[in-house]
C-alpha cells in the first residue's frame, strides 16, 4: 500500500510515541533463573573476565563483541535533511538497528554524538572499540566522515563500514548492471552521471569506474568536477576529477545531462531535476532519483517525460534502490568472515551478488533490484563475501 | 543450590561461550512488517528527526533514550580483580545489564573504554550522551571516578549514577539497618569500621554519617584515616577524616576493629580478616565482607568465630548485599521520575524502603536483606523516591 507523505508522516509519528523508540536490550540466555545470577554476575563472571584478561582473543567468544555494531554518526548530514544535530539523527540510527537485526540478525546500537570536531570522533571511536566487531560510519558530512573512516582503518583493527558510501555503491551498481541488461547498454560505453559528490557519490564513484564504467561525469553545486577545476576542490573531489569526465566537460547539471544514458542523483535536493532535463537524455535512459525522503524528480514525473527506468531511494515506490537492502546483509557477511577491511574488489563481488539475486524471469522495468526481505539476499552477499576471508 | 568456586567458574565460562555474551539488541516493534518500514525507516522517520529537531524535549518520547542507560567503565578496578582492562571487563557490564533488564526494565549498554584518562573519560561521557537516559559509572578506580562523577553532574542534566558508591551505600545501610534491630543496638551508637576507602567505602561512609552514625573509622591500605594523618591522603580521603574517627585513632586494622561493632569490607582483598580479628570485636558483632568475587572471610569462618551476622556481596551465600539488589530498581525509579541528581536523602530514602521490604516476620540473622527478585523492591523502592521527583 502506498501512503501518501503526510500520512506516512502522521503514522510514523504515532508508531514512535507509542513505543518510546525502537530499540531495547535483552538478554540472550532464555528464562533467566535465579541460580543463574551466580553464572552471568558475581562470583562466575570473574572467571570469564580472567579468562579474556589471560587470552584476549576469548572476548571473540565469550562476549557479545562479535554480533556488535556501532552506528556512529554526529548528525551532520542526516537523510537529505541536513546538519540537524545528534538528537535528531536518533530515530534514523534506530531505525537502521532494527533492520540491522530484522534482515541481517545483527546486533547494532546508535552512537550519536554531541561533537562535530573530526578529531574527537576520531578519538571517541577508538575509545569505544571494546565491545564493538565493527563499526558503521552514518550520516555525518563529507569529506570529514572519507577522513574519519581511512584514519580509522589505518588504526583499528575491526572493519570500519560507512555505508553511505559502501552500501550505496553496492546498490546503485547492482540496480545499473541489472538496468543495463534491460536496456541492452553496456557498462562500458554509456554516459553516466551522477549527482552529488559527498559520501555516496564518491562511492558510487569510485565503485563504477573500478567495475568498468569508463565516462561517468560527477556534478556538484559548482557544476561539472573535470580535471583543473580551481573551485570547491576537496582531495576527494581532485580523486573524482582524475578517474572521470575523461573529455573535460564542464557546466551546470542541465548541460552535461544532454545525451546522457543513466542519471544517479545523490544530491540531497528535492525536484533537482525537471521533465526538460530528463527528455535532453540519450533514448531508453535510466534515472537514480535516490535523494531521501524527496527525491530528485517525482517518479510519475520521471515516467512522463519518458525515462525508460526510473528508482528511488524510498519504500514509497516500486525500485527501491536503497542501501537498506545491502546493509544488513553485508554486515552479516563481514562479521562472519571477520572480514577487515571493506575493499572495492569486495563491494564489486556483492553487488553482482544483488543483482543476480533477480532472477531473469522477474526481471523488468519495474523490477531491477531484489525486495530488501528476499531470501536469497542473505546466501548470495554471504557467499560472494566469503570469498575475501582471510 | 550452592556450588564450588570451581564449578561456578566452569559454568559460566560454557554458559557464556554458549551464548556469544549476554546481551542483544532487539526491535520494540512486535512484527514488523514490510509495510512498517516506511514508517521506522525513509521515508516516515524523517518526519520524527524533523519533529524533535524542533521540539528537542520529543527526544524522551520519540527515542529510545527515556529508558537507556551507559554502563561506562574503563576497566581499572573491575570487582576484586583490579585493572584488567575494557575488554576483560565486557562480561561484568553485559551482566549488569541482563540484571538492569529483568528486574528494572531498563535497558542498559556497556560502553568500555580503551583509555583510563580522566578527561578523556569525561569528554566522551558528554559527547555519547544523546541516546542515554542516564550515565551508570561502573569499576573505574578510584579518587578519579569521583572526579569524573562531580564533575559530570556539574555539566551534564541527566543524572550520573554512581553504582559502586550509591548502589552499594544504599545496600549497605539497608542491611546494617535491619541487622542492628536484630542485635538491637543503635545507630547513632555503634563503632563501625570500613575498611577500603575507595568509591564503595566512601559512599558508604557517608551515607551512614549521613544516616546518623557518630563512630565510624575507615581504614585503608595505610590503617585508621584520620584528621591530619598527613600519608596517602587524597581530597576525598580528607573529607573522609573531616566525618569520622572523633577520637582519632590509629593503626592498622586489627587494633582500630577491637571492641567494633559492625566491620564493612569493601577493600578488594581476600581473606582479609582472620578469626583472631573478629573475636576481637564486640559482642553480638556483625561483619559484612562484601568483596567479590572471594570475601574478607569466609562466612562459615566467621560464625565459627563467634559473628552474630555475617553477609557477602556473593549469590554463593545467604545474606546477600549486593547492589544487584539495587540497582535495577533504583534506576528504574530515577528513570520514571526524571531525577536529575542522587542526593544523599534520596539514598537514605532508598535504604530504608529496601530494609523495610524485609518483614519483621521474615527478618532473621540470615535474612537481614530481601532477596533480589523480591517483587516489594521494586514498588517500595520506587515510592521512596517519588517523593524526590522535581
Amino acid at each position: 500500500m502506498i501512503l501518501s507523505s503526510n500520512k506516512v508522516s502522521k503514522k510514523a509519528l504515532i508508531l514512535h510515541q507509542r513505543h518510546k523508540g525502537k530499540i531495547a536490550i535483552t538478554s540472550k540466555i532464555p528464562n533467566l533463573k535465579q541460580k543463574d545470577l551466580q553464572l552471568i554476575y558475581t562470583p562466575g563472571v570473574a572467571a570469564v573476565s580472567k579468562k579474556i584478561f589471560s587470552h584476549p582473543s576469548q572476548k571473540y567468544f565469550l562476549t557479545s563483541k562479535a554480533n556488535m555494531v556501532a552506528i556512529v554518526t554526529d548528525g551532520t548530514r542526516l537523510l537529505g535533511l541536513g546538519n540537524v544535530g545528534p538528537y535528531a539523527s536518533i530515530p534514523v540510527m534506530e531505525g537502521k538497528a532494527v533492520l540491522y537485526k530484522k534482515f541481517g540478525s545483527v546486533d547494532a546500537f546508535p552512537i550519536c554524538l554531541n561533537t562535530t570536531k573530526k578529531e574527537e570522533i576520531i578519538s571517541i571511536i577508538l575509545a569505544i572499540e571494546p565491545v564493538f566487531g565493527a563499526i558503521n560510519l552514518e550520516d555525518i558530512e563529507s569529506p570529514k566522515v572519507i577522513e574519519i573512516s581511512e584514519e580509522l582503518e589505518k588504526r583499528m583493527s575491526i572493519p570500519i563500514f560507512h555505508d553511505d558510501r559502501h552500501g550505496t555503491s553496492v546498490v546503485v551498481l547492482a540496480a545499473l548492471l541489472n538496468s543495463l541488461k534491460l536496456v541492452k547498454k553496456q557498462l562500458g560505453s554509456v554516459k553516466i552521471i551522477i549527482v552529488g559528490a559527498g559520501s555516496a557519490g564518491y562511492g558510487i564513484c569510485k565503485l563504477l569506474k573500478f567495475a568498468g564504467c569508463k565516462n561517468i561525469i560527477v556534478v556538484d553545486s559548482a557544476g561539472a568536477i573535470y580535471k583543473d577545476r580551481d573551485k570547491y576542490m576537496s582531495k576527494y573531489k581532485k580523486e573524482i576529477a582524475n578517474i572521470t569526465n575523461p573529455k573535460k566537460e564542464k557546466g551546470i547539471l542541465s548541460e552535461v545531462l544532454k545525451g546522457a544514458d543513466v542519471f544517479i542523483g545523490v544530491s540531497g535536493v528535492k525536484n533537482l531535476l525537471t521533465s526538460e532535463m530528463v527528455k535532453s537524455m540519450n533514448k531508453n535512459s535510466i534515472v537514480f532519483a535516490l535523494t531521501n525522503p524527496d527525491p530528485e524528480i517525482n517518479p510519475k514525473l520521471a515516467q512522463k517525460s519518458g525515462v525508460k527506468i526510473i528508482a528511488t531511494g524510498s519504500y514509497q515506490y516500486q525500485n527501491k534502490v536503497n542501501n537498506a537492502l545491502i546493509f544488513p546483509y553485508l554486515m552479516r557477511a563481514i562479521l562472519d568472515y571477520r572480514i577487515k577491511k571493506i575493499s572495492l574488489d569486495l563491494l564489486l563481488a556483492a553487488s553482482k551478488a544483488v543483482a543476480k539475486t533477480v532472477s531473469n524471469s522477474k526481471l523488468g522495468y519495474s523490477h531491477i533490484i531484489p525486495e530488501i526481505g528476499d531470501r536469497s539476499l542473505h546466501k548470495n552477499i554471504s557467499l560472494a563475501v566469503s570469498r575475501f576471508k582471510k
